[in-house]
């Protein structure tokens, strides 16, 4: 009866997908199962720009956790980790500790903020359901104050996204929708309002095709939305914020930055005994890290080369949920006394980033570049397949995104 | 053609009434009617409170100012008045002047502090669409705010309410029912929310019936209000406040206080040179000014002794619009060339307290009380008696009130 422990940190798409693919592949006496979550709930964090523009609600986008794990073969504990042990194959949680056969990491991102000044103490960043919902009644709380200052404030109109790569520009595309309507429900004129996108690039979306990247501004820049590219953010205060282009500075006034230019793994990583290569472990083809061979590491926390581009594959859901298939049948192979251990490879379905309301760009099938409506329903269909994948048809009718026109 | 020139400052209750009523009695070549109000819309007041908790949108109150005059006898002018001038019948706006031979100032209110430090700094007031939508955000930002400090912070949760008199208490009964909404929306456990109530006098509701008033806080504190009766504000911080109650100081966390302890006459009254009682001039029968025989006072800005009461009417939305009424005949009587001149008589047609959805106390009828579902439905009657005495039975059907379940 002395059933393997694993442990599983982090119900994301990494966590949460291995946990509900190993629930199926382990009988209730092959091994004692622990999800560890923060939260309670799930929640997509790619459609968390949405929550943060305020144009979808953030219960659209969570489900309580109970709801898709089979709580005869796992236990959910919500508490929050403070500390990996791999040396001791201990978790330290804020309120116990769990000791472990085998261990998942996927503890997901965190905001990179480069050491810029003032940008942890005054910008918001993406990156939770608590952080989304507080920067869309941040910018409401904003307009409201305008019409009651006698003397006019810019900075509370003013909306500044640092970083023009995926999230950046989808996160445009939602305020694009969303600032007319905060116009309209706070009687001021919508000319008034700046979107403006600081990228230190020379382009948005790095990597996409230059059509599609075109397409992308056009789509932005006919909705308000100004781009300064090539644009080094120098400084975030909590009225303004400072910026360089060519040798030049410039001041923006605004209260509202929203920092999107960059993620890391978690803490966690970098301050355990893990092997890492800057804070993210560089996974073996079986997604075991390299130093403790009863970790697995998934999602963004995991570093994984693509031998194409010679760069690591970007943290993705994508990704992350694929890692866990092959996280979830290498643990139950171990579990149930061995066997071969499955290598992971990437099979990329395309990537489509929304623009907003009906439109989006895409690249799938490998090379078939999408744009505007089509793109846009692509988006959702994707958006839907996570859904399916964790929690079934039942979650996909519950939560989906059917509003294709 | 020398048409008299008639110039109404304000569209509130009393102004927008006279208005209507005016242009019904007069032909085109009688009167130049001038109507100046600081935005282009009416709102009713009386329903600001629930705009203020998020239980009414601003725009189911609100309605455009030009769709209720008639364009070919009112000229309206979007302007914020800044002085009167009765000596040189003449008023100065922001953006230019206007001389009249008769003027009606219907001004309404504005908030009393009593020289309570920090109260006009930090306190808010439901005072105008803007300051209750500002109000409405301000709580929600607090909520939205709360879950991402790791140091809890109870400032965030409390909302204070200055005054147990007939907006504190319609404020409160909203807030009771908003506040559970806030709770779910942010997930927030409903008990660690403080509404309190901070009233000097030993009751709330002065001048009610005992047996309302008990109904009223058995109401309100069922739904989690708590009440501190004979109880003076001290101070009003951003963070808190003090109070002190049987010699006693007592601070409480809060970021949200409500002042509705008190109104007065907008201060133009008291900086021009009409004779004044305190800031509001005492009328004559015909609701002139004593000092001044071509200025009609009505609303807020007017004193109107009751005799059997030996105190002045209330400041109230059914007086303002009775006395608008006998204004905008005796206007007509004088513009028309003379006449007897109708004095105001207080036609009382109850008092109604709304304690938030589906409760109310009131009394109809002289003497008739009414509580629960009855005096809720009496409530909203009453809320599109106004809309239906400015705009017809066409705005009552636009905006007026009928979720009596």
């Amino acid at each position: 009866m002395n059933k393997p422990k694993v442990v599983i940190l982090g119900a994301g798409y990494g966590g949460l997908t291995t946990t509900v693919k190993l629930q199926k592949k382990l009988g209730v006496n092959d091994a004692h199962i622990t999800l560890v979550n923060k939260h309670d709930y799930h929640y997509e964090s790619t459609w968390l720009h949405e929550t943060a523009a305020g144009t979808l609600h953030h219960d659209r986008g969570r489900y309580a956790i109970k709801d898709v794990i089979n709580s005869g073969k796992v236990d959910f504990v919500q508490d929050t980790v403070t500390a990996i042990k791999p040396d001791e194959n201990k978790v330290i949680l804020e309120n116990g500790e769990l000791d472990y056969d085998y261990l998942v990491v996927a503890l997901g991102f965190e905001a990179a903020t480069f050491g810029i000044p003032g940008l942890i103490e005054n910008a918001f960043t993406i990156g939770s359901v608590n952080q989304s919902r507080l920067i869309r009644q941040h910018i409401e709380y904003n307009f409201a104050k305008y019409n009651n200052e006698s003397e006019k404030n810019e900075s509370r109109l003013n909306i500044v996204v640092g970083g023009g790569g995926f999230t950046g520009i989808e996160f445009l595309g939602e305020l694009a929708d969303r600032v007319p309507q905060l116009c309209k429900e706070y009687d001021i004129d919508r000319n008034l309002v700046r979107i403006i996108n600081v990228e230190a690039m020379p382009s948005i979306l790095p990597g996409f095709d230059p059509q599609l990247v075109e397409y992308a501004m056009n789509s932005l820049e006919s909705r308000g939305v100004e781009f300064k590219l090539g644009a080094m953010l120098k400084e975030c205060k909590p009225d303004g914020i400072v910026i360089e282009k060519d040798g030049e500075q410039e001041e923006i006034a605004t209260n509202t930055t929203v920092w999107a230019a960059g993620v890391r793994a978690n803490h966690l990583v970098e301050e355990s005994s893990l092997e890492h290569n800057r804070g993210k472990v560089e996974v073996k083809p079986d997604l075991r890290a390299p130093s403790h061979e009863n970790v697995f590491v998934v999602g963004d926390c995991a570093l994984i080369w693509n031998k194409e581009t010679d760069r690591p594959y970007p943290p993705t859901a994508q990704i992350a949920m694929q890692e866990a298939d092959v996280c979830a049948h290498n643990l139950a192979t171990l579990v149930k006394g061995g066997g071969d251990l499955e290598s992971f490879e990437f099979n990329n379905q395309g990537t489509v980033a929304s623009l907003g309301h009906g439109d989006a760009i895409g690249v799938i099938f490998g090379n078939k570049k999408l744009f505007g409506w089509s793109a846009s329903v692509m988006k959702k269909v994707i958006d839907n397949r996570a859904l399916l994948k964790v929690g079934g048809i039942g979650l996909v009718l519950k939560k989906g995104k059917f509003n294709i026109f």
